[in-house]
C-alpha cells in the first residue's frame, strides 16, 4: 500500500537493545512487584479501620467489574471493525498479512494494558490506605512513605506495562510495527477514556451527592459514618484518582512513545533527510527510531531513583510537599544526564562522526515544558499565592464574586499554559531548523521527554487519594485519641489535592504535543500533499465542528454528574427518612446502595461521550473529506486543551480557596465566605474531576481514530456520493442521535419531580 | 502591486444603481429623523419622571463623551500608522496615489460611523425612556409602539450611515475602493470594540456594584432610589445596550458588505470564473460586485416594512412578543422576496440569458441562519422552555447546581449554533459546487442576507432598554397608583431581556460568517498558495495562540468588571455611612459620582483587552510569518464563536431561572431558591453583557488587523531574522505586557483590602 511506512530490517545489535529496554520492563514490573509485597506486610490497623477499607475495596472493585462489562461491547464492535477494515485495506499486499490480526489484537492487548495499569494501582491504593491510617499512628514518616511507596507502584505498572507492549509489537511484527503500534495506542486511549469519564463521574456524583445531603441538608460533617453516600466518596477517590488516572497516565505514555517511533520512520521517507544523510539516512532512521525507546527504558530508572528520594525526615510533621518536590527534582535531572549520555554515545551523526546534541536538547525540552506547567499549575492553585488568594478574598461579597474571580483567573492560566506549549513546538523548529521531517521528531521527542518521569509523577498522583482515603478512615474508625495523627493525614491529604492537580497539568499538555505529532502522520496517511487548509470552507467546517465537541463533551460531563448525584441524594435521603436510627447512630446506614447506584449511573452515563468521541470523527472524515477531519482535529485539540486546562485549573482554585478559608482565613469555618467557598468548590467538582481531566484522552481517542480512518478517507470529495460513505454518514447520525439523545435524557428536572412525586406520596 | 484587486471602471447603468442606493440611504436616514421627531413630540412626563430622566440622560452622555477622549489616541496613531503603511506600500504605483490617505480617512469615518450609530441611537433612547415611561399610564399599545419606534430609530441610523459610507466610497475611489472599504471596516470594528467592551464594563459594574450593595447587603428593592448607584445602572443599561450594540451592529453591517464586494471582486482573477463566463466575466464580476450594495439597500425597505408592523392590538395587556415577532417575520418575508426579484432582473447568466437563482439561494440561506439562530437562542434562553426550566429547578438544591445545570445548557447551546453556522457554510458549497471563487461569495452573500433585517434587528434590541429604563424611571419617580402600567412595563421589560439576547446571538453569528470570507481576502492578500496548513507546527501554533486570546479576553473582562463594581460598591457603602438620611429617605444620594466612577474605570479598563486585540495579530504576523497569522485568525474565530455562544445563553439561561423564580416558581421571592437565582444571575453578568457580546467585534478587529498587515508579513520566513522584524515584534510583547500587566493590577483583593483599611480607620 502506497505511504505505508515500514520499517527496515532489524541488526543484531538493534535486537540487543530491544532486549535490554524489554529488561527495563521487567525492572519495573519487578520492583512495582517488590513494592506491593512490602506494603502488604503492613499491619493493616484496628478492626473498625479494616471494616470500613473492606467496604471501600469492595465498592472499588465491584465498580471496575462494571467497567469491564460497560467496556467490553464497545471492545468488541471495535476489534471486530478494525479486523476487517483493515482486512480490506490490506488485501494482496504481501508482507502484511498478519496487519489485520494484529491491530486487531494490539487493540485488545491496548485496552488491557490501560485497564490493568488502573486495575492494579487501585488494587493496592485500596489496601494501602487503611495501612497509611495506620501508620499515621506511629508517626509522620511512615505514613508519607508507606503512602507514596504504594503510589509508586501503579507507575511502575504502567510504566512496565507500555513498554512491554510496546517492545514486544516491535520484536513480533518488525516492519509492520507502525501500524499495530497505532491500534495499541488507540485501544490503550480508550480504555483511558472510558475509565476517566467513568471514574470522575461516579467520584463526582458520590461527592456532591454526599455533601448536599450531608453538609447542607443534615449539617453533619465531612467523612461522617451516618451518611450512607460516605463509602461511596470514599470509593470513588480510587476509582477517579487513581484507576482514572493511571489509565490516563497508560494512555499519554504510551501515545507519546507511538508518535516518536512513527515520526522517526517517516525520516526515512523524507527526502530532504535522505539528502542530508545520503547512504547512511536508513542506518541513522533506525538508530531514530529506537531512541524513544531507549528514553522510556531510562525513564525506569530516574523514576525508580526519584522515588527512593522521597524520604520523610523523622518523625515529626513537617512540609509533606518537600520531600515529593526533592524526588520529583531528583528524578527530573538524572533524566537530562541519562539524555545526555544516551545521546552522547548512541546518536553519532553519520556526516560528522560527532554526537548531535540536537536530539538531547529537543528531549530535554520536554522536561523543561513539565516544570514550566507544574509551576504554572501550581501558580494558579496554590492557597498561598495570589490568584487563590484573591479568589477567597472574593469571597467576601459572596458567591457569585468567588466564582467569578476563580473563573478569571482559570482562564488566564489556561492562556499560559497554551502558550508555554507553544514555545516548546517553536523551540524544535529552532533546533532543527533545516528539515521538516526532524523537526517534527523534535516535536514528539519534547512529548517524550515530558512523560520520562512518568512512573514518580503517577506515583505523586496516586498519593493522593491514598492519603485521601486514610484521612477517611480515621475519622469513620471512630479513633479520637489521636490528634496528631489526624492531623498528619489532614496535611497529607491537603497536598494530594495539589499533587493530583499537578499531574492533571501535565497529562493535558501531553495531549497537545501527541495530537501534534500525530497530525504529521495523519498526512502521510492520508496523502494530503495540500495540508490541512483551514482557509478552505469544508476544512474550516471541520475546525468549528471539532472545536465544538469538548464543549459538548463536557455540557454532557456536567449533565451526567448532575443526575447521578441526584440519585445519590434520593438514597441517602429515604435511608435517612426510612431509618431514623441513623441520624442518632443506633443504625448503620447501607453504604452499599449508593456505592452501587453511582457505579450504575456512572456506566450508562459513559454512552454519550463514548459515541461523541468516536463517531464524530468518523461523520465528519467521510462526510466532508480528509481536509475536514483534519480541520476537525485540529479544532479538538485547540479547544479541549484550552477548556481543559481552564477546567482543572478553575476546579482547583476554588477547591483551595475553600481550604484557605477553612484554614481560618476571613473568619473559617462556619462564616459565610466559607459557605461561598463550598459553593463554588462543588461548581468546581465535575470541572476539575470530570470534563477537565477526560478532555485529554478524549483528543487522543480522536486523533487515533482519525490515524486509523485515514486509509478510506482519502479518496472523498464533498461532491461525490457513494453507497458505502452514505451509509456511514447515516450509521454516524443515528448513532450520535442515540448518543446525544441519551445524554440529554432523564434530566435533573425529571429526577427532582420523581422525588418530588415520591415526596408527595 | 501585484495581487492588488482593482475594480473595473463603472459604467453608466453601474453610477445609475450606485445612486438608487445612495438615495436609499438617505430614506433611511429621513425616516429615522422623522421618527425622532415622533417620538420627541410626545408628553415626557412628571416633573420627577423628567428629573429623574435627565440624570440619566447626563450621566450616559457623558460616558460618551469620555469614550471619545479614550479612543481618540489609539485612533490617531492607527490613523497615522495606516497613512505610512500605505504609503511605503503603494510608493510609485501609477493610480494609487489616493490611497494612503484614502484608507487613512476612510478609517477614521468607520470609527466615527459606528460611533455616531451608537450615538444617535443613545441619545434618542435616552429620551424615549422617559416618555415610554409615561406612556404606559396611557396603556400598553402606546408604551410598546413608542419604545419600538424609538429602537427603529437606531435601526435606521445604523443602516443609514453604513450604506452612506459604502457607497460614498465606492463612487469616490472606484477602481481602488477595496482597500479603503477595509480601512472603513476596521474603523467602525475598532470603534465597536471600544464600545462594547467598555459599555459592557460599565453597564455589569453598575449593575453588581448595585446589587452588591442594595440588594445583598442593605436589603432593598432593585432600582430603588436610595440605591446611589441606581442611576449608574440605569446609565449603563444605555451605554452598553443602545449605543453598545448599535456599534456592533453597524460593524457586521459594514463588514459583510465589505467581504461580499471583496469576494466578488476576487472572482475577476479567478482562473475558473474566467473560464465558464469567458468573454462576459468581468461585465457580470461588476454585478456581483454590485449586488451586495443592492441587498443592503433593499434591506432598508424590508426593515421599514417590518417595523411599520409591529402593531400591538389595544390599550390591554398582550404577549408584548407577539408584534415583535410578527414584525419580523414580515421583514424576512418581504427580503426573501426582494431577493428574488433582483436576483430575477438583475443577474443573468451571461451564458445561457435567463436568471441564475443561485446568488437567490446562497442570500436567503441568511435568512434561514437568521429564523436558525433566534430558534436556538429562544430555546436555550427562554424561561418556559426545557433548559431554563431546569436551570432554575436546580435551585432547590442551592447556587451550585443552579450554576452548573445553566452552564451545562450553554456550553451545548453553543455547539448547536455553530453547527447551523457550519452547515451555512456547507450549503454555498453544495449551492456553488464548481468554482471555489464562487461558492466564498456564496458565503459572503449568506453573512449579507443574515444582517438585511439589520434595521429591524437593531430596533428589536434598543427596545430592550429603553423598556428596562421606563420601567425604573417609573420606579424611582415614585407613582405607586398606577400598578396596571408599572406590571405592563414590567412585562415589556422581560421581553426586553428576550430581544437583547436574540440581538446577541444574531451578531455573533455574523462574526464568524465575515472572518471566513476575510479568511479569502487574506489569501489572496499574502499570496499564500498553500493556504493556511495547520498541520505545519509554526501554524499551528498561531491556532494555538489565536484560540487562547479569547480567553484572556474574557478574563481580562471578567475582572475589570469586578474590579470597578468594587469601586461602586464602596462609594455607596460611603454614602449610607456618611449620609444616614440617605436610608431614611431624608437625603438624597450623590448619583452622579457613581456615575463618573464607572465611567472612568470602564476606560481605563480599555487599555487590555485593546492592546490585545491589535498587538498580538501583529505579533504573531511578524514574529512567525503569514501561515501563522492565519493560523492566529482561524484559532480566534473557533474559539471566539464558540465562547461567545457559551456565554451570552449561559448568562440569559441564568437571569431568566431567576425571573422564572421571581414569577413564582419553586415559591418566587425570598426564597433559598430565589437567593440561588440571584447568585446565578449575578455569575451571568459579565458573561452575557460583558464578555461575550465583545467576541463579535473582537474577532473582526484581529481579522482586519491581519488583513492590513497581509502585504507586510508576506515575505516573513520563521528563520531570518531583519531589524524591522525585530523592532515590530519587540513594540508588540512591551505593548501587550503593559496592556497585560494593566489588566491584572489592582485587583479585587488590593481592592477589598483597602476598604478593609478605611473601614479599619
Amino acid at each position: 500500500m502506497e505511504g505505508n511506512i515500514q520499517l527496515p530490517p532489524l541488526g543484531q545489535s538493534e535486537l540487543t537493545l530491544l532486549w535490554a529496554v524489554l529488561a527495563s520492563a521487567f525492572v519495573a514490573l519487578g520492583y512495582g512487584w517488590y513494592l506491593v509485597r512490602k506494603v502488604l506486610k503492613e499491619d493493616p490497623g484496628t478492626p473498625q479501620m479494616q471494616q470500613v477499607a473492606r467496604a471501600i475495596e469492595e465498592g472499588a472493585m465491584a465498580y471496575l467489574g462494571r467497567q469491564v462489562r460497560t467496556m467490553i461491547w464497545f471492545v468488541i464492535v471495535i476489534t471486530i471493525g478494525l479486523f476487517f477494515m483493515y482486512r480490506s485495506e490490506t488485501q494482496g499486499m504481501p508482507g502484511q498479512e498478519n496487519v489485520p490480526l494484529g491491530v486487531a489484537v494490539a487493540f485488545l492487548m491496548g485496552v488491557m494494558a490501560s485497564y490493568g495499569a488502573g486495575y492494579v494501582g487501585m488494587w493496592l491504593a485500596v489496601k494501602a490506605n487503611v495501612r497509611a491510617a495506620n501508620a499515621a499512628l506511629k508517626g509522620f514518616k511512615q505514613a508519607l512513605e508507606l503512602a507514596f511507596r504504594a503510589g509508586t507502584v501503579s507507575g511502575m505498572f504502567t510504566v512496565g506495562f507500555g513498554l512491554l507492549g510496546a517492545i514486544l509489537i516491535f520484536m513480533i511484527f518488525r516492519e509492520n510495527a507502525m501500524k499495530i503500534l497505532v491500534g495499541f495506542g488507540f485501544g490503550g486511549s480508550l480504555a483511558a477514556l472510558f475509565m476517566r469519564v467513568g471514574g470522575g463521574i461516579f467520584t463526582k456524583a458520590a461527592d456532591v451527592g454526599a455533601d448536599l445531603v450531608g453538609k447542607v441538608e443534615q449539617n453533619i460533617p465531612e467523612d461522617d459514618p451516618r451518611n450512607a453516600a460516605v463509602i461511596a466518596d470514599n470509593v470513588g477517590d480510587n476509582v477517579g484518582d487513581c484507576a482514572g488516572m493511571a489509565a490516563d497516565m497508560f494512555e499519554s505514555y504510551e501515545v507519546t512513545l507511538v508518535a516518536a517511533i512513527i515520526l522517526a520512520a517517516a525520516c526515512l521517507h523524507n527526502p530532504g533527510f535522505n539528502a542530508i544523510y545520503g547512504a547512511a539516512a536508513s542506518a541513522f532512521a533506525l538508530k531514530l527510531i529506537l531512541y524513544p525507546l531507549l528514553i522510556r527504558a531510562l525513564g525506569v530508572f530516574s523514576s525508580i531513583i526519584g522515588t527512593w528520594a522521597v524520604r520523610a525526615k523523622d518523625k515529626e510533621l513537617a512540609d509533606p510537599m518537600r520531600p515529593i518536590s526533592i524526588g520529583y527534582w531528583t528524578a527530573s535531572i538524572v533524566s537530562v544526564i541519562g539524555f545526555w549520555i544516551v545521546n552522547h554515545f548512541y546518536l553519532i551523526d553519520p556526516n560528522t562522526g560527532a554526537p548531535d546534541y540536537r536530539f538531547f536538547w529537543a528531549t530535554t525540552m520536554g522536561i523543561v515544558l513539565a516544570v514550566v506547567t507544574l509551576w504554572l499549575t501550581n501558580h494558579f492553585t496554590h492557597p498561598n499565592l495570589r490568584p487563590t488568594t484573591e479568589t477567597a478574598v472574593a469571597a467576601r461579597t459572596g458567591p457569585a464574586t468567588l466564582i467569578l474571580a476563580g473563573m478569571a483567573e482559570g482562564l488566564e492560566s489556561t492562556v499560559w499554559a497554551a502558550l508555554a506549549i507553544g514555545l516548546t513546538i517553536i523551540s524544535s523548529l529552532i533546533i532543527f531548523p533545516d528539515n521538516v521531517a526532524l523537526a517534527a521528531y523534535g516535536i514528539a521527542l519534547t512529548g517524550l521527554g515530558l512523560l520520562t518521569t512518568t512512573g514518580f509523577i503517577l506515583a505523586m498522583d496516586t498519593y493522593g487519594p491514598i492519603t485521601d482515603n486514610a484521612h477517611g478512615i480515621f475519622e469513620m474508625s471512630g479513633i479520637t485519641e489521636a490528634h496528631e495523627a489526624s492531623r498528619n493525614l489532614a496535611w497529607m491529604d491537603a497536598i494530594g489535592n495539589t499533587t493530583k492537580a499537578l499531574t492533571k497539568g501535565l497529562a493535558i499538555a501531553t495531549a497537545v504535543i501527541a495530537a501534534i505529532s500525530l497530525f504529521s502522520s495523519f498526512i502521510d496517511a492520508t496523502h494530503l500533499t495540500e495540508g490541512i487548509q483551514v482557509n478552505l470552507p469544508h476544512v474550516f467546517v471541520g475546525l468549528l465542528i471539532g472545536g465544538a465537541v469538548p464543549f459538548l463533551f463536557s455540557s454532557f460531563a456536567i449533565k451526567a454528574v448532575g443526575r447521578a448525584a441526584f440519585q445519590v441524594v434520593e438514597e441517602v435521603r429515604r435511608q435517612f427518612r426510612e431509618h431514623p436510627g441513623i441520624m442518632t447512630g443506633q443504625e448503620k446506614p447501607e453504604y452499599g446502595t449508593c456505592v452501587s447506584i453511582v457505579t450504575a449511573a456512572a456506566q450508562k452515563e459513559l454512552l454519550g461521550p463514548g459515541i461523541l468521541a468516536i463517531a464524530t470523527p468518523v461523520l465528519v472524515g467521510f462526510g466532508l473529506g480528509p481536509g475536514a477531519l483534519g480541520g476537525y482535529l485540529a479544532g479538538a485539540i485547540l479547544t479541549g486543551q484550552l477548556l481543559a486546562g481552564y477546567m482543572c485549573n478553575t476546579g482547583a482554585t476554588w477547591d483551595n480557596a475553600k481550604k484557605k478559608i477553612e484554614d481560618g482565613f476571613l473568619g473559617g469555618k462556619g462564616t459565610d465566605a466559607h459557605k461561598a467557598g463550598v459553593i463554588g468548590d462543588t461548581v468546581g467538582d465535575p470541572y476539575k474531576d470530570t470534563a477537565g481531566p477526560a478532555f485529554n484522552p478524549l483528543i487522543k481517542v480522536m486523533n487515533l481514530v482519525g490515524l486509523l480512518i485515514a486509509p478510506f478517507v482519502i479518496h472523498i470529495n464533498m461532491h461525490e456520493l457513494s453507497v458505502s460513505r452514505v451509509v456511514i454518514v447515516l450509521l454516524c447520525i443515528v448513532a450520535l442521535a442515540i448518543g446525544i439523545s441519551f445524554s440529554k435524557r432523564g434530566s435533573l428536572a425529571e429526577g427532582m419531580d420523581r422525588d418530588t412525586r415520591q415526596a408527595a406520596k
